[in-house]
């Protein structure tokens, strides 16, 4: 299933490129995912750069600027888009919001959210509610997990009045993969409203899992992080705005990143592509570590190899976990990503199991909505590993 | 002037800790701080720790919860006010636009704003005014540096609808030191107003060089940033907002770190605090850099003593450039701060004299308005470093 032995040293030499995996099982990639070495040394050598010419000067101020658009770049090669639609943020979340927060709102606006949304977007929405007298729905997204049909649930509870669909493209407590291309496309060609539906996606699980074309999916807004399955650094992310959405958003939270300037200094309109949604200075030595690590994920396999493996792994995961008296997966089929969901069926808390596996170094978290167990299977999980978290779950198990 | 030889030499050695100092004479500190050798190590023990531990585990998640409350906590400690009061920001803009947008606006609301803030405060500004129907005017603060009373100036361009005065309490552009007791007392005990006028302070010159009691100052909202005059790394800034102004601001970029949430992970209010501000995941290991310069600078003298020593290091190169032919000094009397602004008087380009300092390893910088060149001085800066800079500026003006 993994291939030959030799794919298998591949990847055994590939994985002894980052250390935190060499301490433990880890099955936290949609949590965070361990940075190869090349990328924690390249962040390294960028403050030692930034300290030996600068640090503010104009050879590093030059070198910031080289630096974000080589991010972008390197982001918008990724997700097959142009650079100028990238937005270097700091998370996910703040993509989510500078979508949220650029729409011009008006009082009785909809915006319908899917059941399965993080709880910072959610809070975020309700926000926007509140200040903006802007109604908020939900759309039942987490009952489509084994049947039905998300494209059709989601059409319905379309309004006249809706501006804004926001949903996950793989949903991070049940680990569904949605139909995003139908999606958009049912939702961009609804006939009941008089403006453009716009979708926002958070793509907190996506980026680095799926083989993405933004492109031809059409897509408004796609908010990603880099330190999640692309393995860079916590504190890098990034948002896409299709070039024709662009004019429609405003930036809000604003800085001299946002702005073009005159002679004099005063800022003079924005600038004309994802940066005016980019607000002051940054951890700019991160952006190497980002670049480094989705470099060096290629070196393994394309996206859609790498995306292949997960799907292979996962699948092996899902039906051990199948074979364990009083654990249930989430999905009565093999996952669709990385992400496989389970609950214990004998009403122990969810919390003991994460606790006890962590003391086994097995690391795996918990999920509250549904109440459930998440372990997350990237290209890089080895087949012994799952079989030790399966034993570690019927040793917790069989200790009553 | 700078002490006995001991101190020199106790300098000197403090100075060796930072390896951006070795190679160059540095007047940029306003732009960005050299980090001691300390701090970088910190990071990089954190990047070790988190990868090691983690990177997503029960105990990375436990350890990330602690090291933002040590940080808040030491930022806290400096400026003399409780932890809960801080908010951790990616840098002084956050901060400013934290306070911008979390005020509920009514159309006719007046921003008075100072002629000297930052651009990309200016564009946020502006960007309110059109959502909300704001209406801003700017007061001149400019104009005061040599002559004239700031406090009266704000006082008289207060007008009953004012809500909110921006401005720095040390200007970016002249290095004027504003009396922020007295302005904070004159626009809060202003009468004209049925609702209590609030007072932002964009901080990014003066945390770190002015000793700072901001309980005693009774300032509403204030916006600073750890990688300029304390040395920390880029990415690191924090905002204070006064516990009884706490209420009257609304979260507006929000995500996990803002809210608390009930058993199935839902949101239910807000964090009761600073945090009620931030985000969502950020490049925390530079936390810990941060702390560490601001402890390190404590090595060599108090805040006080620092400040001290940037006076009679700013005085110094104010004389030596007002000996120089063809330099005009902003300030006709010494600068109360690190900021030394000057012009040449022969309209040689400004840009000219920058690009050739730093190509003699002196690193200084241009100000736009007004047209003028911003040296910095901190506590760390030597008597030689001016005399060099001194003599870069009589080279490039005797090369004619």
């Amino acid at each position: 299933m993994t291939g030959t032995s030799s794919a298998q040293k591949l990847l055994e030499s590939h994985r002894q490129q980052f250390p935190a995996l060499a301490n433990k099982a880890y099955f936290n990639y949609g949590g965070q995912g361990p940075m190869p070495q090349a990328a924690l040394e390249a962040i390294h050598q960028s403050y030692e750069y930034v300290q030996r010419a600068g640090p503010f000067s104009g050879e590093v101020n030059a070198w910031v600027v080289q630096e974000a658009n080589q991010t972008r770049e390197a982001i918008a090669s990724s997700l097959c888009v142009p650079r100028e639609t990238i937005t270097l943020t700091e998370n996910v979340t703040v993509g989510c919001n500078i979508a949220l927060w650029g729409i011009d709102w008006k009082a009785g606006d909809h915006v319908l959210l899917s059941d399965c949304e993080h709880p910072g977007v959610v809070a975020t929405v309700k926000e926007i509610g509140r200040r903006f007298n802007v109604e908020i729905s939900t759309f039942p997204l987490m009952a489509t997990l084994n049947q039905g049909d998300p494209v059709a649930v989601i059409t319905q509870h379309l309004r006249p009045s809706t501006r804004l669909v926001v949903l996950s493209d793989i949903l991070w407590n049940t680990g569904q993969v949605l139909p995003l291309a139908e999606i958009v496309k049912a939702v961009h060609s609804h006939l009941s409203n008089s403006q453009p539906i716009r979708i926002l996606v958070d793509a907190a699980q996506s980026v680095g899992v799926l083989p993405l074309n933004l492109t031809e999916l059409g897509i408004d807004f796609y908010a990603f992080t880099g330190h999640k399955w692309w393995c860079g650094p916590e504190g890098v992310g990034g948002f896409y705005v299709r070039s024709d959405a662009l004019e429609s958003l405003n930036p809000t939270f604003i800085g001299w990143r946002s702005i073009n300037m005159d002679n004099s200094g005063q800022p003079v309109g924005w600038k004309p592509d994802g940066r005016s949604f980019e607000v002051a200075t940054s951890a700019y030595p991160l952006y190497a570590g980002l670049r480094s690590a989705i470099a060096f994920h290629h070196q393994w396999g394309s996206q859609q190899e790498r995306y292949q493996q997960i799907l292979s792994l996962s699948k092996y995961l899902w039906q051990r976990l199948n074979e364990l008296p009083l654990v249930s997966c989430l999905r009565t089929s093999p996952p669709e990503a990385g992400l496989v969901s389970f609950q214990l069926t004998n009403k122990r808390p969810h919390r003991d199991l994460v606790q006890f596996l962590e003391t086994q170094g097995l690391v795996i978290r918990q999920i509250h909505n549904p109440d459930c167990v998440r372990a997350s299977v990237h290209y890089l999980t080895l087949l012994p590993e799952i079989d030790r978290l399966v034993s570690g779950i019927q040793e917790f198990l069989a200790k009553g």
